[in-house]
């Protein structure tokens, strides 16, 4: 199997495991407990804390641990808006993550104005436009830092100046900006910021939201996280997450630039070898592991399917939207010519392999030329 | 080791760990992907799904994965609100749970109006004051199946019958009462339940809420857990808590009644052998693993200091709460005389032996007579 997938979860680092398992085993007290079988873990549950703060360049104080990407994100919203009771309006942008536009959704159900901002071909936001969407009753800005599906990398930083300027909470889902790009929350100088853990090699269910203000109000309510978020602690995943920040500190994304190279080098050696081809977004500010590819009127429902018979995994868009027989909402913001130029979605992790790119374009090469002959 | 506080938590049953293994390492797909990779985490996610549903006496379809019992009570409050709008009272009790009282004490802040029922001495509920305070603005009754201090269990069906008879929504948190005494939904005919995987031998960091209405509106929003809970599932533990429920079906309840055998065996020993023993809650009517128990003089947090270093491990309440040094909102409820009596919570698991609880009730007896020396 050639895993190329990896915007929609990833492995588990073995090193993440092995910190992971002594409290899925004897480790087992509750972090709550004030004997030191209880105390002990509580300890080690901040010290996961500190490596995810130094991680965000954050006091640990700012960092609460949630069950995901997505609880995370619906927390910042919630919180945002109960703050704000008077306020009655968020902008936000059409190419968000479903945890986002569902959330505005409801909100919007709920009488809230929500305005989601505008694309270019490249998937590029205006800021002009954004300033321009502001008025008084504007309560929460909230914009990804990378989209998860063609991987372009939002301007955050000015985003939260115009945010600031304006006396606006400012939020980013950074789900799929952690571990690619550096993440710094004092030059950021956002209010809110969503991780998730299974995008950076920890199992799924664990997640922070970094929150700057003292002033906040819980989604899940109870004792833990210093009142702002109850739930006996996860901790086994809590100590993952620890050691995958720690690993990603250790490592000053060198993964990174290693996986920029080679997914260059892929979408390179593609193109040298398989006429019209398009890949999606902004190609000089992508994620470094990203490539949303398309091959003209070859169909990327099928293009997946062959290439999965080969052993190759691949996707066509959001895993959390797979269920949906709806284009992307990313790639229709884009205004993609979704008929001719349908894409997959190819993403890389710390463990892809240059054999395995090398085979995945040859199989690809193959697999491309073989569906444009049946379309013939 | 002698480890007594398994309402705090419970040790991971190593078929439960097996059961996850693979999960945490190979089969990493997220179950929302499209390729065969996913899809067949997915059924594994509904295999699981149909235990729990077994478990609980219901259509897998009811069943949602969350994060925790404290994520569940939170979804099931907010869901009953949001569902009646123009309906802003709600009854709950006294000695609920810290995720529940918070919940509520918020919504007080919001403007609802929110009943907190009293209870007697042993901790009981009088069903004629719930009755009588009822209004045709009460949208909610949430009252715990069991409780995790003194181990009452609650006439939820009866209280189920009351809210229906009333068009009333009925939410019973049974994070204690799961794996202890058998939970029908059928039966007990209310509309949400509350289940946490850690209470019965799974890692802490999932839970379930059963939902029985198509009527919902998430607490999390996104398109998993059929648009009802958003989140890539936390795949491992989903599985870990299907093979406990499986365990629980298949040994019947069995386990629990040793536990009460045992539970009622050490109450005798230890006041055939101490003098001045206080037995908290209602004592025909609890939890097969609990008992609440308290010896005239002696403080609680001290005899549970001592025990501890001779290596037994017993609360002194519900570790959620262990952060604030005030008196157990429970205990108080109670009218409890925790001068005199503050008792200690001795809480048997699975793999609580004979062999512990006799060590046990001999070093307690030397370690009150200790005490109670030094007072004098």
């Amino acid at each position: 199997m050639i895993y190329l997938d990896n915007n929609a979860t990833t492995k588990v680092d073995e090193e993440v495991l092995n910190a992971m398992l002594p409290y899925l085993k004897e480790e087992y007290g509750n972090p709550s407990s004030t004997y030191s079988f209880g105390k002990d873990i509580k300890e080690k549950v901040n010290e996961a804390r500190n490596n995810v703060a130094r991680l965000l360049n954050c006091n640990p104080d700012n960092i609460i641990f949630t069950s995901c990407g997505s609880e995370s994100n619906a927390t910042a919203i919630m919180n945002a808006i109960k703050l704000n009771p008077n306020k009655k309006h968020i902008i936000t942008t059409k190419v968000e993550h479903a945890s986002i536009i569902e959330t505005m959704g409801y909100l919007e159900r709920e009488g809230y104005e929500i305005t989601f901002l505008e694309v270019d071909d490249k998937g590029r936001l205006d800021l002009e436009e954004l300033k321009k969407e502001i008025t008084p009753d504007t309560c929460l800005i909230s914009v990804m830092m990378a989209n998860n599906e063609i991987g372009n990398i939002y301007p955050i930083k000015e985003i939260a100046k115009i945010a600031k300027e304006n006396n606006i909470i400012m939020h980013t889902d950074a789900v799929q900006a952690a571990g690619k790009i550096k993440i710094d929350v004092e030059d950021l100088n956002v209010d809110m910021l969503s991780i998730s853990g299974h995008k950076i090699n920890v199992p799924k269910g664990i997640g922070i939201l970094y929150v700057r203000d003292k002033k906040f109000i819980p989604l899940i309510f109870g004792h833990q996280e210093k009142n702002r978020r109850g739930g006996t602690e996860n901790v086994p995943y809590i100590i993952g997450l620890g050691k995958s920040c720690e690993m990603i500190i250790n490592d000053n994304y060198k993964k990174s630039e290693e996986e920029k190279v080679l997914r260059d080098y892929m979408e390179s050696e593609i193109k040298k070898n398989i006429e019209d081809v398009f890949i999606y977004g902004d190609l000089d500010n992508r994620t470094p592991n990203t490539s949303s590819i398309a091959f003209k009127n070859v169909k990327a429902d099928e293009l997946m399917l062959v290439l999965e018979s080969f052993g190759v995994l691949v996707s066509t868009g959001s895993a959390c939207n797979s269920e949906l027989a709806v284009p992307s909402h990313v790639l229709t913001a884009c205004h993609a010519n979704l008929e001719e130029y349908s894409p997959i979605r190819v993403s890389l992790g710390k463990y892809t392999t240059k054999e395995e790119i090398d085979q995945f374009i040859k199989t690809l090469i193959n697999v491309v030329k073989m569906l444009r002959s049946k379309v013939k």
